[in-house]
């Protein structure tokens, strides 16, 4: 095995050279292209200084960035431009300060849609996945544009799709994807509304995965999958070849593009990069809905399989240059680009062309009309709303900006040049993304790009450096990086919102349904949450209801049994905006957030014998250290 | 009960409506006093805009700022003066990215620390903390300045003290305090050198703690600790009256000081909050090291504890109004500053009368020689090292710079006013620090002011909101806000140090003694770790041995049986720069960071049959995604 490794590796590095000795060039000059525009961060105040950011303390940004945090398992949500962190919201992960993985109210949340060989799995492991991988945080979408309501995600390392409610920025449905392994690219469908959200089982495995078959890869799947958006469950699934990459919607609600890297189907590096050609497959939704009805398909794990393998009437398949990568639907509604990758080019798809492709009436690739070179390691795609395109150039460690219709007239023999302009970005750029970019209302003003590196980009913080996400102003003829933001991994992927789609509450319901099990019980207890404080003995099981008041809990002190099942209820009482309470049990591994009118409950055993203090961990007054109280646990 | 809450929150309120009131006002008039430097944010290049933090994408900060995250669990570096967040460092909480809390490295460092109890009761409960509330980074000084070699910290939610190695910025050792309960304050010895971590228990405990003797708290104690910060272990404890708070040390190797509050030994708010008065206790350590030599204590938990309770005499107890809070010793080696909290003054301490003190010349207020009155809430103190010291004013939501000399001349009957200007902060102020503020080399560049509450000082993003961060400039003659940082619970406290200080390495040795484990058991196997790829089997326990070289593992697949105990070693044979690698083992739980040339084991039970892949979740390459292989798991 060992001499097969070595022939990856050999063909693998001869694949960084390139790259490796850009970045090298690039270290020492890089304050040529990109930089021209560096020293004028945020300049807010002076006209001179040109193309800013222009957020000065106080001021309010105009974007909502939701970011992807990669296999740091949490969603971020960035002020853009001001590029400040605004809030994690934990999913994937868990969270000591919010107590999420803790709770009984996140527990429900990440335990509710697992499939019940994985809840068997997790028992002996504490009952919940403790990380994940998200790449793609998208919004729901009503005609073609952001609606406000939802964020969707996926977790490539548990095979989940989560979705955050954007009225309290927290998450309230994870499910994890049957059949499939590992799931990638994610999108929402944009038209008429999510509606479907579209997921990409990226590994292919066998179905069932029960270890009857092991060795033999020609016998994996990979797995497409349309979930219902409003309901988080399963609509139906489609079995593909290759493995499944990336994935993006039209903007007609007719069809669903996913690329497709290793054709091969081959289990090591060598075989994934034999042949030149990949594909990116189409899905023909009505097709696929109409099969669905009248039961053209397999039951495989509980769902419908529709087998979309090739030949099938509800796929084609697209042959593009090896190892496609980022699939982006321009805002134009007819263009999809597929980024080549391994290929200089990137491949665009005009939607109108793929009912005929789907009658048989043109060839796979006649629905392609432009195939322009970028430049090296072209991954992912953005938009500006005016034509134009700007790709992120991996191994080139630059953002390209190039226009649709000259490439189309290239394409067709035109002699233009689609590439308007290129700069350099600090170092290798994964995903790109534009503000409303994705949307009918891409509006031009911002560019993120995310780059995997930042090398000499910051002081050094040790061996682990942080990644580089970097702010480019595209209003101007130019673009201008106004911006360098170190972040933790790994700011995989983005969308930037405008601040008018998305309102959050500031202050929670007290009937919310987060907390509906809760309510539950302390009504068949006889008592009112927010205003009863009662300790109910069950057996074994104590429930303990309080409620807080900055700067205390209602209640000093409560006593029970080693041994005894503690489930501890608060209710925060606290009305004013930005009045989370916390409840930290010292020494017995507690801690939960109650944000204002939220409750939050925890279940534990007590058996640790002895004084316990319970102090509130999120500041909320002057006497925030005096806000405690003491569990006492007498010895069994 | 109920009535002594609600006539305990009648008594908080109160205390909070000045604070209430002043904030609402605050929200309407921000613009006027805190704001007239805002709008001069980064202008880096324009000599009109004045001052500024001057970090252009591409320029280096000039410190690092290493920072707490409260119940976060995690220590932050940030770059100074631009605020970015370089590197998010796991401490107490679980990491979904690094794998921090699952590798066997990190389970050795969160578990071989902890008390036996502890570790007993943790078993049921996955075998680690998954939290923590991390409040104060201190880092190792000699000769009254920071050295560089490590960063220490305290866990508030389950009393431990941890350190983090500069020359790699990662936790190396956790130590769980026995006899304490809940540590709070923490600080190194500045001279000669560190030496001790001083670490305060805020709680009072019986002791033991295991039940005897629950609801008696006249039988409680708060435990005020010694660490040998080279070996972390316990050197000694000293037991002590009242809620120990926040700590420092002096210039001279001679005393340090706790702020403490509840002195009432009260259990519920109106108790602390009776007496008028409070204290600050001083600690004489060259009696404690003698007395510990001679054997004067009694060896509680296995070690030594003093008496230094009242009536002690290696200790002094020093009445300061209700609640003192914050403890800070000035650069000028004299000086002491405890922060009054519920009293609108700092009380100044001059260590030179120490001796005097303790030998019984003169009477424990004879030490203070300032008692200025500064606003309301004066929570911690930082400095310049000019003679001024900035207190922040958590009720007034403010910043005040005042003059030490001043403040004694005024204490001595002199007409001088010691209050130099104000600012407002947004909002509630809590600790603040400055740039080296807390060594002899203080140099008056940079103060940090970090808020509790941000409100409206960003786009809304949901009922928790996040803290506000603000950057001081205060070079010149009046104090300008450069900068708000919006950042997720909790920058509780941090310190500021010289880039030049700090020199961490950026690829890993292979003989780093983080794997030591793995280095001895690839020994016994006859394993040659980065180079060889093997299989041991050993009964049902498998030991598989792989190393990385982007973008390939050197196994593409291994096989075991069901129920088998795995150990995957992964050494990074990767010597590049910002080259780490990843290891996800997908629907398994598995994820975890190789460095640079680091080498990372995990071990788990292979109790899920079938084909599983692991990839790589670092990006390393433009063939990352392929960089996988697989776990063939054989039905049992």
């Amino acid at each position: 095995m060992t001499k097969d490794v070595d022939k990856n590796v050999d063909i693998a590095r001869r694949g960084l050279l390139g790259g490796s000795a850009k970045l090298a060039a690039l270290a020492g000059a890089g304050s040529v292209a990109g930089l021209t525009g560096a020293s004028i961060l945020y300049s807010g105040t002076t006209e001179a200084a040109g193309k800013n950011s222009g957020v000065a303390p106080g001021d309010l940004d105009d974007y909502y960035g939701f970011w992807s945090s990669g296999q740091t398992g949490e969603l971020r949500i960035v002020g853009i431009p001001s590029m400040r962190e605004l809030m994690r919201v934990p999913i994937f992960n868990i969270c000591s300060a919010t107590g999420w993985g803790r709770t009984n109210e996140s527990r429900k949340i990440l335990t509710e849609g697992l499939l019940p060989e994985t809840r068997k799995f997790l028992e002996s492991r504490g009952g919940v996945w403790t990380n994940g991988d998200l790449h793609h945080p998208h919004m729901s979408f009503t005609d073609g544009t952001y609606d406000g309501r939802y964020v969707f995600m996926n977790d490539k390392a548990n095979t989940r799709v989560a979705r955050v409610r954007c009225d309290v920025m927290k998450c309230d449905k994870i499910i994890e994807i049957p059949n499939a392994a590992d799931i990638h690219g994610l999108r929402p469908q944009k038209y008429p509304r999510t509606g479907y959200v579209f997921a990409n089982g990226e590994h292919r495995v066998p179905i069932p995965n029960d270890g009857r078959d092991l060795d033999n890869p020609e016998n994996y799947h990979a797995i497409f999958t349309a979930i219902d958006g409003d309901a988080m469950e399963i609509a139906w699934q489609v079995m593909v070849d290759g493995n499944l990459d990336n994935c993006d919607t039209d903007y007609q609600g007719l069809y669903a593009f996913s690329t497709c890297y290793n054709s091969e189907e081959a289990v090591n590096l060598a075989g994934m990069m034999s042949s030149e050609q990949d594909w990116v497959v189409v899905f023909d939704l009505k097709r696929i809905e109409a099969a669905v009805k009248k039961g053209d398909f397999k039951k495989m794990g509980g769902v419908p399989v529709i087998d979309g393998r090739k030949g099938s009437k509800y796929t084609r398949y697209i042959p593009v240059s090896n190892s496609p990568h980022g699939c982006n639907t321009a805002p134009d509604g007819r263009h999809v680009v597929i980024n080549g990758k391994l290929s200089p080019t990137v491949t665009v798809l005009d939607v109108r062309r793929l009912p005929d492709l789907f009658n048989d009436r043109i060839k796979p690739r006649d629905a392609v009309v432009a195939e322009p070179e970028l430049g090296l390691g072209p991954l992912h795609t953005a938009f500006d709303g005016k034509g134009n395109a700007f790709t992120t150039l991996f191994l080139d460690s630059q953002a390209v900006k190039w226009n649709i219709q000259n490439a189309i007239d290239a394409y067709n023999g035109k002699d233009v040049d689609p590439i308007l302009e290129k700069i350099d970005v600090q170092y290798q750029p994964g995903h790109n993304h534009t503000s409303m970019g994705e949307t009918k209302d891409a509006d031009g003003k911002w560019l993120v790009s995310l780059n995997k590196f930042s090398k000499d980009r910051f002081i050094n913080v040790g061996p682990l450096k942080p990644e580089n996400e970097q702010l480019i102003d595209i209003s101007g003829s130019n673009m201008t990086i106004v911006h360098d933001g170190s972040t933790f991994a790994e700011p995989h992927d983005c969308i930037i919102v405008r601040t008018d789609i998305v309102n959050p509450r500031s202050v929670w319901k007290p009937d919310d349904p987060m907390w509906a099990d809760a309510t539950a019980q302390a009504e068949k207890d006889g008592v009112r949450l927010y205003s009863d404080s009662r300790i109910i003995r069950d057996g074994n099981k104590v429930r303990v209801y309080m409620w807080s008041l900055a700067p205390t809990f209602s209640m000093e002190k409560f006593t029970v049994k080693q041994g005894d099942e503690i489930t501890v209820y608060v209710s925060n009482n606290d009305k004013i905006d930005d009045l989370s309470h916390g409840f930290t049990l010292a020494n017995y591994g507690i801690a939960m957030e109650i944000g204002p009118q939220a409750t939050s409950s925890i279940t534990f055993t007590a058996d640790r014998p002895g004084v316990h203090w319970f102090y509130c961990q999120w500041f909320c007054h002057a006497l925030h250290m005096e806000m405690r109280g003491r569990m006492l646990v007498e010895p069994a």
